[in-house]
């Protein structure tokens, strides 16, 4: 087995310099050494005994990922860019835990982070408190959180990676508008956390601009305790059940999703209850997961940059691992409206007749 | 901060049964003595540092996951069920990595292991050659293999949790011919794995005993690299697209799709072409996926047990932790045919006449 003293003289640096390449500091050699290195290290297939590492370097080349559910499909889309790109690029393993959106399970695996020697965390949580993170940044640990903006006027000691949920939820209430909805509704799920404040802003902004504040409403719906957000499928459905119930003029005509998996739930609920989809009530998501292409209708959405999103936490955690002197940022990336199948202009409120029924099928 | 000698005191244990407890070997003592313990950890709040206790025992109370891609939502599931079940029982925190089903990548995301003192794994893989899995079990690596079954008459080291899939698309195709089809096909992806053998022999055995062998064909598609299983949907849609082109009476009408991504990817393909699923096609998944019941139409489909399989998973390999004299052993969990609406009987291959629609309406 070769050991770090073969590496460093086949590449021809001294071990320190191989020390840093391993521990995520190749920044501080020119792009060549580098390079040179990462060759020996392939060659000789040296790989380095993490514990023995650990404890002299106090870090273990591990990243802890708290996500709400993995069985949410957008959180496994998120966890597969980063645990590649952290995996491919620095050598970094991922520990991962799902947390249900419950801050004593966040806290409990911030601890065992810690005790597993994992400095770097990238937490998937908008949770509006955000202290216990806070604390593990001033313990030593490198925190990067994803899905909600920063506390305006709170210095913050770990890093913000967002979509504007704000900009996202206006995109989607806008098209509504656009194609001629005045009865709107955003359904959300109960329990505010920073992302879903954010989206429901940007739905009232957009409402408001347009003068339609007065037909417009908030649903929070039901709280899911359960589950985290794999349930919100569920929720959607019954949301759906419940306002096809509405007398038709009461019943709102364009609903924004607070994200896609509530969109396919509303739009498997609304089929239940005998509404089409969008001849009866449109139905705009917000995530773009790669299932809502495929349904039918295919789902208009906003789609969020995960690739470029994952890239930027992926490289802030190991930077700021590397030099604890950089300060932290707030990182946000923009939304683009997806245009499918699931908004029209808003229909009759009447019974179908038939001849619509074949206007439908050829459309 | 407690030691593990204020916890032995307080529950009124010697240390080495306080260290049982935390090495996962609760079941060497009665309910009581555990329960005691387990209270004792709670109230002092004690934390053991996992890098000491790493080196004394040579492990750490880390489990090894292996997957395909968790951006597929069946392995996301799975992987929320069995980390769930680790942490909470155990207080084991789960290390995972995407293979996309490449040899190289599990390779060396069990070296990686082994270097951070993991020593039980899950791997979800069916590849058929598993000699490098054997290996790792012969340096001490506990390892439970989920998704494919021991090879026969091959003494392994290795624990195989399975559904068993030949029975699974046996049922989805019997549910087809019960209804009438002749013309059946199995749309896989291509590239052999140990559990799609296993189904497209359940898919042949079916369709033989019903005396169709001669109008059934398995279609294997194109190979997918890139992205595992998570791209399997857009595999599905283009195979449907290139079935819908063909001349009606070699078009098959009733299809087993070797797992619902593959599925949702099928119904969304043969919408695009301008066929009704099921007025125009049956199509069957294996799996049922939370979104297969959500699909328009939902899709009749095979349901996995997977909270029951995670379980086994957990509870092998962490019995197998505590005791490697327990003798591996095979798993295998019955599946169960989910009847819901995308299959019909089948119907005339001539353009639909207008009435046909109507009908379809009101159904």
């Amino acid at each position: 087995m070769s050991k770090i003293r073969d590496v460093a003289s086949h590449a021809g640096v001294s071990t320190s310099t191989v020390s840093n390449v391993l521990n995520g500091r190749g920044n501080r050699m020119t792009k060549e050494t580098l390079a040179r290195v990462e060759a020996a290290i392939a060659e000789l297939k040296y790989r380095p005994n993490s514990t023995a590492r650990q404890l002299k370097t106090g870090h273990t080349p591990v990243l802890g990922l708290l996500v709400p559910s993995i069985a949410n499909p957008m959180y496994g889309f998120i966890a597969r860019e980063i645990e590649t790109l952290a995996q491919e690029r620095y050598g970094f393993r991922i520990m991962i835990g799902n947390t249900y959106r419950d801050k004593d399970k966040e806290a409990r695996f911030f601890d065992d982070l810690m005790s597993h020697g994992v400095r770097g965390v990238i937490i998937i949580s908008s949770l509006i408190d955000e202290q216990h993170f806070e604390s593990a940044g001033e313990r030593g640990q490198v925190v990067v959180s994803y899905d909600r903006r920063a506390t305006p006027g709170v210095e913050s000691g770990i890093d913000h990676v967002s979509v504007d949920n704000f900009e996202a939820a206006r995109q989607a209430t806008a098209h509504l508008i656009e194609k001629g909805h005045t009865r709107l509704a955003f359904v959300s799920a109960a329990g505010m956390t920073m992302s879903r404040r954010e989206k429901i802003n940007g739905f009232m902004a957009a409402a408001a601009s347009a003068g339609l504040a007065a037909s417009t409403q908030v649903i929070e719906g039901t709280p899911l305790n359960e589950y985290g957000d794999s349930m919100m499928s569920e929720l959607g459905r019954i949301e759906a059940v419940a306002l096809a119930g509405r007398k038709g003029s009461e019943r709102p005509t364009g609903i924004v999703a607070v994200n896609d998996m509530m969109a396919l739930g509303l739009m498997a609920g609304f089929r239940e209850a005998g509404l089409s989809v969008p001849a009866d009530v449109s139905v705009v998501g917000i995530d773009d997961v790669f299932l809502s292409a495929l349904m039918h209708p295919a789902l208009t959405t906003v789609r969020l940059p995960v690739p470029e999103m994952a890239h930027t936490i992926v490289e802030r955690v190991m930077s700021r691992l590397a030099d604890p002197a950089i300060p932290t940022g707030e990182f946000m990336f923009q939304p683009t409206l997806m245009v499918r199948a699931s908004v029209a202009a808003p229909g009759r409120k009447s019974k179908r007749p038939p001849v619509k029924f074949l206007s439908k099928v050829f459309e």
